[in-house]
């Protein structure tokens, strides 16, 4: 059984909390949150260790491996405690939002062959998972064209935007390393437009609630992106992908698998799944799987920190981009 | 070019009407109907000749096919005329209502070698066609059972059905026609259940609005019927097929191709097809184009009064088990 | 927290288990298994104590509630005991084989004041339960006609056929029961259409491998049931319910929602969901929290032991329609 | 009844010329086809008057109305003779792939009051006008966003590229014009993406296989716009548009209405309709309809020629914008 010890138990890291549980291979041993009432609630659930301090966790030996699941700004000091500890990490997205500070923890952590895995969690959703096989099989020929729809279920609050990064640095980053997974292509230049159609209070930050790009791979191919802060049906999650032989499509996902009928016309009962934790709820156990099973059998996990790093990029090009209206080559 | 006589220029005359009109290689020569204000429209729309009598159509040498398109009484006088007269005959169903009159226009045509076709249209449906050609190709290996669902939009007036001969003479006959054709083998018993749900009126005539049947065949498969005058929600038509190694199913289809999202959920904008001229334009074109080109061509049309007889001699069965309550052997 | 003990850790007793460990208000205390290799891995997975005998484990005073979930023929002897020991019994359906053995049971535990539920699971699937909430709410008015198709994914062993009870008392129960709840209103007759299509072994055992049923109930709502042990494409689970107002129609559930497009045509990906444990997952969860919370609130479970008996009256008409080839009176 | 004269019997002059002589309220009674052969089959099959002369056809004072369908070199100089000549015109996109020229026509009609409608088929789709009567009604709010893709389903020869003016002036002038009506603001801004991903016959030309655009319109909708050159599976004809209360989704159109299932997986019949004259069949007879009825009851046609050229200086932006890799304003 891997040993697993837990940086963070609030939304996403009950989630994951959850998911080492009830795997057939690991166990959830040891919990560090700062706020004491997530704290009580883990070892009240599970019966796992509350560790005091970083430290502490990090420094139990019978500790395999840890998932960092606290706030954006502790990534990368406790990516890299974790990963000179020796221990096997998997650490939420973003690395940072300064590719200054994930460039000084890459180069930080360059020495130590200890498995890193990003937390993009949607590489292992099966419906994703299932195009990604398909076109590595050749179903499709070669790959001409990728088109992503993202859109969140409502705007989140001006509070959580205010520390979120930005909408490319936090939400099409995502969109960002799905580019680069399913097309296997480098971007080479791209070009964002984004707009403030219904939350005035982002544009008082800098940013941005409607975003679309065109990118251009360095294959050839071209991928585009739609972004919304808001759906007003649900969490809306589709992509298409076009090769040379064939295409496709993942629909967005429903509550029910009703038809309703009436004279005013047939309606499909409910809206789409509301959310990321709806949506995504068998890719957090696939990935927390992906990630247990590598390292009890001694695999790379799939997602790099190379992946995350150059997702990141390609915000920061999607940022200047939509600075100067124009077109910007995506740095290598 | 054909030269086609019409008998009837009533809602279902005016179909074939226009489509005689549009086909490459037939004419609309003549129409004989009886009502004043539907003979000067066919005149006007078309400029054929409006005769004055039975006799004078089929008297006209120049004439090559009939449709008989005129109210159901007429038909076997009709059918019995043309076929003597030597004009290839389309008759719409049913031949008649009462098996006896149907066997004497079998045996007063028999010695003529005159093409007669009866007009289940379904069979002209693409998607149905499309089913028979898959079934025919194997692709499901062996038939083994069959599911119609038929439901009209709403409930024709009580004084229509009292000339119609009852729900299964009238409705439920092109279903009957259905399990022969797909399923490729004659029925051997049947059990129908009926009942009055919605139209006492109906109740008062000793006729059903509702009626449910299943079906032995003598290979073996199981169909069952699904009838009903009302569907609240459009044109129900459906129909699914499973055999040994797969199964077709036949969805409903829409005015328009479109999903509508809101708040309340997906909507699916209108209805189904509102009724049988909708749903079944294609297959009223590809009727006649196979009616006129068996002719053309010398080929035997594929609906034979045979078709028609074994039709109307199920849902005589489909009559007795309801009085009887009980299941029914259908006649050879 | 509700302790709950289990007689039985086969297949769907390892379902119930892994619910009741996830429960937040539940735990699962002691298993009764007579298989060693299962009994040790209860033990491991969950570190309940393991039970040498039923009154070991019905004779803790501990224990809240059971769960029966070991074979058939079991059910009425631990169901009595279990009820006589005063613990709360959810019982795996069917109740028996023998609708006299399920009369004595009845007859036994009619004194006692304990909740019994029995185990049918598919009124706790969400789609299906959606369905109830909008039959309940009036959304499709009066319920006039129901239809239920299911099919398994392939047919079961003949060796399971052998001690199964026959198809109708082994797989239309499920579908008798959803009548009886989604219709609100009891069997009046009913008339099966069995056959023996693919499986002959099947009918060396005097069974079926296909059934067609016809139900009229007292209200005068029709229901079609269609059942094969066999679906070629996956585990074919629909429902259809229409009333005087609209129709409610649940279509399969797919593995994931991907459209495929290619030279060939347009191909959906993978089958529908390949077998009850993956199609009515969320059942089972929302089962055993009925079972839970009714318990731990006071309430009376929903799904009674009356219902399950009327399950296995229906059962036995249909057979006794399919050996008398007419229809038969349900008794009340 | 309107008497209507064709230039041009090539494949888009006979769908109009066999929607004309279905209408109730129009007559086609005359044709100018240089091709003989052309010619011959229009009188053959319509009995139409055969000009030898464009004088010829517009010095006939009993025609009331032209449709100009022949190829679009000559489109400028018969659309100002015809509209001189007083005769109501509907004339094929594009008015002509020079915008100077576009100019030149615009002052020589100005003074002219005669209807004058460009044959942007699309508007008349029952698919797409249920979307612009639902958007005008409000019922998603603001729009916000809109998408399209197109994808022709094979691509056409490279001699036909040679003189269709290029991919954006050929093929994403439709949906420039779709831009404009549906968001119902001008555009401001625009990118474009132009690749050579299968065809680089056209790359020697200086044309593109695919392009992707954003468009930024004035009331700062997003709108985003894919074209290929290549399906793979058919006639690709996609539209979504987001507001700030719903969306409405229009899907490509299918042959039949099957699903095949199968042990393979379910696979849906046939691919998406073939091309433009199946997809788009009910739009042209609903454009003739516009049309003729507009001419008919005095009404101003919606498609105005002032629509025709903003789509020409859109598409002129867009080749623009792939010259110099830059976001480019759209003139006014």
């Amino acid at each position: 059984m891997l040993r697993v010890g837990l940086f963070g138990f609030g939304r996403i890291g009950r989630v994951h909390a959850a998911n080492v549980v009830a795997h057939r291979q690991a166990t959830l041993a040891s919990v560090y949150e700062t706020d004491p009432a997530g704290r009580d609630r883990a070892v009240d659930l599970y019966g796992v260790r509350a560790c005091e301090s970083v430290d502490e966790l990090l420094g139990d030996d019978s500790i395999d491996a840890v998932i960092i699941a606290s706030p954006t700004p502790t990534h990368v000091e406790l990516l890299t405690a974790s990963v000179r500890a020796g221990k096997a990490t998997l650490c939420e997205k973003p690395i940072d939002l300064d590719i200054s500070k994930v460039d000084a923890c890459r180069a930080a952590i360059a020495e130590y062959e200890v498995p890193v895995m990003i937390g993009f969690h949607r590489r292992f959703d099966p419906s994703l998972a299932a195009i990604d096989r398909a076109v590595r099989a050749g179903e499709i020929g070669d790959v001409e064209c990728l088109r992503i729809t993202a859109r969140d279920p409502a705007p989140a609050p001006v509070e959580y935007i205010a520390v979120s990064g930005g909408q490319v640095r936090d939400m099409t980053i995502h969109d960002f390393d799905l580019v680069r997974w399913l097309v296997d292509s480098e971007p080479s230049e791209l070009i964002a437009m984004g707009a403030n159609l219904f939350e005035q209070g982002y544009a008082e930050l800098g940013d941005t609630d409607t975003v679309h790009l065109l990118i251009r791979t360095e294959a050839g191919a071209i991928a585009t992106i739609e972004n919304s802060r808001r759906g007003t049906y649900g969490y809306d999650q589709r992509l298409e992908i076009f090769g040379s032989e064939g295409a496709l499509l993942m629909d967005n996902q429903y509550e029910v698998s009703l038809e309703r009928h009436g004279a005013a016309g047939t309606k499909r009962r409910g809206t789409v799944l509301p959310g990321f934790i709806e949506r995504y709820s068998d890719a957090y156990v696939q990935e927390i799987d992906h990630f247990v099973t590598s390292i009890v059998d001694g695999r790379t996990p799939k997602v790099s920190f190379e992946d995350g790093r150059k997702a990141l990029l390609m915000a920061d090009a999607a940022l200047e981009s939509m600075e100067r209206n124009a077109i910007v080559a995506v740095p290598g």
